[in-house]
């Protein structure tokens, strides 16, 4: 039984066409057209591939290859089409694709699973349009409730639930728990780790917790010539360095921790205007949450004392914070099995990205396979992975779902 | 012979109507259709004032009213129409409107100047969506070729030339020298001085020189969560460390000096993607043209060297460089004149802001009148004046007009 690389590859770079940019980037975020399009492609591959597609309320798409056991429940796996704005080609439709590139493998064999197979597309994984990310399995486990999702805005004032509804994609099936067996997802790493060690194949432990907060520094426009410096209250020169206190975080706490400021708004954002306001993101990330809340502390009172001194206000909203996930056992040692029977080394680390698989985590049992980035690159253009860890990964993949749904027969 | 200052009031408040947005602040950059609106709202006020119109080809207007000596060149006053983003009622419109007053009361006491008297009406004096700021004066005394004028485009890559079209401004009139016997620019001073001295009229000498940079800053745009902090190249933090560099520049250089950042572009500007490249400017004035110079060698040398440690690179690139600029001393003796005959303490200041002035002072004599603004607020919508001084102003520029170009009969 062997999977196709070359039809995987296929598939990978036409999806990678929609949303693609003059720079080499793709932008295909959540609930835009460039998200239906690629959704109404995969989906007919997946109907092409035999399996049978329903779609909930979040607009999450359920792929599913029947087993010999109709009422056991399914091993499901899968990830996400999304992107952020310029991402690459694998983060989130490598496990997507490699899911169906494994549907098409047991076909060619006639494999007969016990448990049904099913392939998961979930919506909203990254978050770049409508914050929280991960969202739609956020919601599937109970972490958000339904309305909260469906009221959330981009910046444009769109409503989630409107631009769902728009795209076609707002299905009958209710967005909630249900009986999985497992879940798996297979994604690139998204950082320079297995590449640097020469692995192949990760098995992801558990997932970083994640903060996401909100700073706003209030200081007062005044035109830039004819105001003295030590009359200013400059929202952006408080800002920056802010910017780079947070930065100076992670050391001071000892590691294991990283912060990033991604996003930032200056109003009114005119070369010769002091600026009055800046706006701008936080995203902190530990498998300690410990570090998670000393570095929350650490940056409220370095905020507040720096913009006190400045004579500028700030203030700090919490967008979001989750734990952080420990996998199961049980599935890590199923995929580490797969490994040693095809013989790759592997590798156990913690994703410092989040998945969806840290939200289903809570309502079965859960593992992710990686496999490399190159130099770590992700979130940009410059992502990418060899079609060789790809193949292996993909090999894990259809191993450990063999494993988890047992053959029935072939 | 009394200025109506209920009348040029009322005239301000209707003007500030156009481009007026809902958090108070006016919007009416160059060339939009707010613009328009406004430049068609005072022309006509200026026809039936009697003045005849005469649009150049930057969409320049002057609005002329004839003197005894038809032949002999004509004492020009005027300002601005067009705001920055958010901007306040009077900066510019105090010093068309305020001409316009002077207009209508030379017409009710049935003045005869020997000059003729001209109010002007200059393009894009801010420079807040065309690049240089004061471009039409800047063609109309040579500084800026037509054709380069004509092809600056805004962020949205709309030229010049065809946004002039499309609002019906581009004139016929050449834009160059011709004879003018003197201008007067009646403006808000932007700053606290005179407020915080409580005088009501300043007598401005001069413009501090002003040098506009664009600084881009290259990293790495890598995702936020799995990058190790030390393997980052971060845009932001090389480009907040810059900026706090550059605050801290004025007291270095002991004063007489500022420096702002007010424009800041990050790239790809989402809250878990570690910022690839920010693009930001820089505006340094002082009346101390050495001082611009030092300030734009310390920041290329500072930037260098923290991107050098950084692993980013920048690149600085000058916009925009002008000498400081001083009026004749022969304006500002009969601005100076006119003051005393109304028993107005006065003060001699310089003008930490540009003004056409600056460009039309190459040209023919050249003075400024400053009146207070509030809290030295400008370019925000906290602008605000009171309109006793402004009365006061006005009256000053009538007395200064009557003494420049002559009273033939009445």
């Amino acid at each position: 039984m062997e999977i196709n690389i070359s039809r995987l590859q296929n598939c990978l770079l036409a999806l990678a066409k929609i949303g693609a940019r003059p720079d080499g980037g793709i932008s295909r975020l959540a609930l835009t057209d460039e998200d239906k399009l690629a959704r109404d492609l995969v989906s007919g591959w997946m109907r092409e591939a035999g399996l049978t597609i329903s779609i909930d309320e979040m607009g999450n798409i359920f792929a599913r290859r029947e087993g010999s056991s109709p009422h056991a429940p399914p091993v499901l796996m899968g990830s996400h089409l999304d992107t952020v704005v310029a991402g690459g080609k694998f983060d989130g439709a490598l496990g997507v694709m490699g899911a169906l590139e494994v549907v098409k493998t047991l076909n060619e064999n006639r494999i007969v699973t016990e448990h049904p197979v099913e392939i998961v597309i979930f919506t909203n994984e990254e978050g770049a349009r409508y914050q929280p990310a991960m969202m739609a399995s956020g919601v599937l486990v109970g972490d958000i409730p339904l309305q909260v999702a469906y009221s959330t805005e981009d910046r444009a004032g769109k409503s989630f639930q409107a631009e769902l509804t728009r795209i076609g994609y707002q299905g009958q099936l209710k967005c909630g728990p249900r009986p999985i067996k497992a879940y798996l997802e297979y994604h690139i790493e998204q950082g320079p780790v297995l590449e640097s060690k020469g692995i192949a194949i990760g098995i992801v432990e558990g997932i970083v917790g994640i903060a996401w907060l909100n700073i706003e520094v209030i200081g007062e426009a005044d035109h830039a010539g004819p105001t003295p410096m030590d009359r200013r209250k400059d929202a952006l020169v408080s800002a920056s360095e802010i910017i780079s206190l947070i930065n100076r975080i992670p050391e001071e706490l000892g590691g294991n921790i990283v912060v990033t400021v991604g996003y930032v708004n200056v109003q009114p954002n005119v070369i010769n205007v002091i600026p009055g306001s800046v706006n701008f993101s936080v995203d902190i990330r530990s498998f300690d949450d410990g570090k998670v809340s000393q570095a929350k502390e650490l940056l409220r009172d370095r905020a507040s004392k720096l913009c006190r001194e400045k004579g500028t206000r700030v203030a700090i909203r919490e967008l979001w914070h989750i734990s952080p996930i420990h996998f199961s056992e049980e599935i890590l040692q199923a995929i580490g099995k797969s490994c040693q029977e095809l013989g790759y080394p592997t590798l156990r680390m913690i994703s410092g990205a989040g998945h969806d698989a840290g939200c289903i985590n809570q309502i079965t049992s859960t593992g992710m396979i990686f496999v490399p980035s190159l130099k770590g690159k992700s979130h940009c253009k410059e992502e990418d992975s060899r079609w060789e860890d790809i193949e292996k990964g993909t090999r894990v993949l259809l191993h450990t779902v063999v494993e988890l749904s047992g053959i029935a027969h072939s």
